[in-house]
């Protein structure tokens, strides 16, 4: 615990989300004063197609 | 705001699903007052084997 | 199926809840194809403080 | 009524998940006597470059 | 890993969860090959008004 | 996008969260390139009667 989830567009480069991960569990370790090694971290991609705003989805723009 | 994540099988057209967001969105917006910008959509699909109903596998039936 | 989640921030009356899951029922059905007695609702209600945006929760604004 | 949602690292078999869900029907069951018919499960994967314990990723390991 | 979320109705008794998570995780770790110690259960309770099937709510039946 | 959702045990004070929601989404915005404005943060509590390890509840320890 904390248990961290991000959800974005597929797209980002391993290093992306190499650095994403050490970065966030940092953060949420100076925050909360959770040890680092209690953090977990889930990334959840989505395409283009699932992802909507104002009823537009972001493959249709 | 509102967030509205929709959970089904695989298998909807990409018009079925163009044709979702747009309602859904309509119809949030009608019921709570939010403006249509401010909502945003998911879709997210699963699989007939990873979706169990009465402890049998929809893939399984 | 399909399942589907709408988070808001708390303060919607009664009345908009039971309409918004009436008319979102019916959205779902109309542009998926799945009859009525198969779609479930989830509400998820949120507090000010645990929503942010740009780095500033709703309740610090 | 319950929704189970069980998330984990890709790579189980088929058997496997067949009987992950007979015995976590049956567990949910008998300890909330929910009818079996009223419980559903959702089998969730991830992989390894999505799923990180303190700072790094299980594909960086 | 795995992880386990389970969400129902409120009412259940501390014992029926106590319970739950119990028999939940040794069905997981028999199913899956998981050790035990790797296996985590969170509980989610909803209420009446914020659960719907076919459009309407359960505190409106 | 992206949106981030951080599940803990409650018990954190506001200014523990108001801080954890400034650090995480300047971590997201370095690593992925997402401008702040476009990052959104879900935080979630959970009590130790609904959060087991081991198929023990944090509140039967």
């Amino acid at each position: 615990m904390p248990y961290v989830t991000v959800k974005m567009l597929e797209g980002r480069t391993e290093e992306q989300k190499k650095a994403l991960v050490e970065k966030v569990t940092d953060a949420v370790s100076e925050t909360t004063g959770a040890p680092k090694e209690n953090i977990t971290i889930f990334i959840e991609e989505m395409s283009k197609n699932h992802y909507a705003r104002a009823g537009v989805r972001f493959s249709d723009k």
